[in-house]
């Protein structure tokens, strides 16, 4: 038996998810079954973090035990070929043995997501389902002033899906840190902690979107979060401007 | 009568390409019709550059007559909404009114274009038909060294489709640079004439990659194109590496 690392990008639009849903497509199930392809195992593979519908992946992370001890470019671009004969849209960038101690989601020290939003008056197009569009301009700085009252160790309760199975609402925000992107229009929430609960970032990015557009103040956000109540938080903002960038171990 | 220019982004990945062709799907056919859906009149979209199936564009420029006189920022909204109701890739990112003697093609001063092509093992998926893969790493430097050699007026028989219609395959070649992009592992082509042949940038960039895979030399380039023959051109890059960048008038 080996243990591999995957280091994994996927364009999350056609998918319910990361994880795996009977009679829906998902990642999960993807690689698995692609694995099953190259290797005839049946296999489980487990991911860092269970992204939602539409969200994209740069760096998800996850590991697989295979039976036969492969070499790990092989287990790379074998599950890559059969992912791309299934037309899926998702990839392989890394595979690499790993210790039997290793485990993607419990060994993760550091999580690393981006929230993009793209701001014109025209529709997106090439960043359509890419990033979330916003027709007037955003003030990023006000933005991440704001985003500064989130950092820290807080109950999120404010900003976790009720459908949150995390058993503690609370979290250390290590960074949200909101900034202005390469392209023109383009506002980046970059967002660290050990763990996220249930659309946290998402929740950050509708609600710090209010205060760009001036509508809240960082005051706002700092009742929001004080008031522990999932009826104080902004919108919850577009899965396809969410990107699972990286994951530290 | 008013004459409105139109700067326009698409995702060239479902048309037949800039040109109206019966019964498949154009970019120009989509932008008629969306005015047609607003303004009730049959009109024809001249465009500064006809791109290939599958050609993207940042900032084609076209030019259209409406009979009535809207305000422009009224014209752009309200194509991009029928434009989206279409669910077309298409948008209108601004639309200016210009005088009677503008013409989006013979006005053009210059054309940018860039050439996008991703270099890494794994398959593409984020950028999946928006650049060109490659699974090896390719040598920019001397990529850009061998670009060099087609800078300036030639005769670029070699880098012409044999459909190519100009009357003339002689053009002035401003710049052909080749630089790492902003992602690891992404080469940019970027090239800029008053006006280019048919395939052109597409020869180029496929005739670059031999250079930069090692298989080319620079001066393998110049005897290609001194050579006047399209057999003497390397294979022609994929469309969805190409982006219609700009216009300068």
């Amino acid at each position: 038996m080996m243990r591999y690392r995957l280091d994994i990008e996927y364009d999350g639009s056609g998918y319910v998810g990361w994880q795996r849903q009977d009679e829906h497509p998902s990642v999960q199930q993807a690689i698995e079954t692609a694995i099953k392809g190259f290797s005839g195992e049946s296999v489980s593979v487990k991911g860092a973090g269970r992204t939602d519908a539409g969200v994209h992946a740069l760096g998800q992370v996850a590991h697989v035990d295979l039976a036969k001890q492969w070499p790990a470019d092989t287990v790379r671009d074998a599950i890559n070929a059969h992912l791309q004969m299934a037309r899926e849209r998702v990839a392989i960038l890394a595979a690499s043995p790993v210790a039997d101690g290793f485990d993607a989601r419990f060994s993760a020290l550091r999580r690393h997501y981006v929230y993009r939003i793209l701001c014109r008056r025209a529709p997106l197009v090439l960043e359509k389902n890419r990033a979330a569009w916003s027709t007037r301009p955003l003030d990023v700085a006000t933005m991440h002033e704001a985003a500064q009252r989130l950092v820290g160790r807080h109950d999120f309760t404010t900003f976790r899906s009720i459908q949150c199975q995390a058993n503690s609402p609370v979290r250390t925000l290590d960074r949200l840190d909101v900034v202005s992107g390469a392209a023109d229009g383009l506002v980046e929430i970059h967002a660290t902690a050990r763990s996220f609960l249930h659309n946290q970032i998402r929740s950050f990015a509708g609600t710090l979107r209010l205060v760009g557009e001036g509508k809240w103040t960082a005051d706002d956000v700092e009742a929001a979060l004080a008031a522990r109540s999932r009826k104080a938080c902004g919108p919850v903002a577009a899965p396809g401007g969410l990107y699972f960038k990286q994951v530290d171990y």
